[in-house]
């Protein structure tokens, strides 16, 4: 990057260490984005496969499962296990919709 | 796995295909985990450093890049980019309230 030093005092683009980190968190989105699609790919077999035998979008005890694994990985990875149970609720929120909306075609 | 056949007429433990897709949405998830370890691990530091340097917990223009930079992403991944963008909201949110409690520390 040829940046120029911005004019104002405080420029966040002066900062070369922020911008290290910046681009560290930047490749980890990628990643994460990418797993996401792969993630999406999968979820959405199994709302066809739901739809196919008949079975409910949501399922009560795989989520338990998914909840206490996560729990699990959580603090092994030392990461925060309040916000990583946020986190896969809002995915599996997602997922539930669109299993819904796969048995409604 | 060694699972007796359930006697509940449709159990889901009978369903082989759902088993295998259940076990890579689990590998995927472990992967998210640990990145998101690693992610939260970096923003600490950024959170740190706003501090040292007087910057503020959030930063529009950067969250603007972010956003721009992830629907390209997601296009290219074939996930949804409005998904996305509510996940990238929702984890750049729990960063800039940990911000928030560094500067306050």
């Amino acid at each position: 990057m040829n940046k120029k030093p911005s004019t104002r005092p405080d420029a966040e683009s002066d900062h070369v260490a922020l911008a290290e980190y910046r681009a560290s968190i930047d490749n980890i989105d990628a990643s994460l984005i990418y797993l996401m699609a792969e993630r999406f790919k999968i979820t959405e077999k199994v709302g066809e496969y739901k739809k196919e035998k008949g079975l409910p979008a949501a399922s009560i005890d795989r989520e338990q499962e998914q909840f206490d694994r996560m729990k699990k990985l959580a603090a092994e990875a030392g990461v925060d296990q309040e916000f990583m149970g946020k986190f896969l609720r809002f995915v599996i929120d997602e997922v539930i919709r669109r299993h819904e909306r796969i048995k409604e075609r």
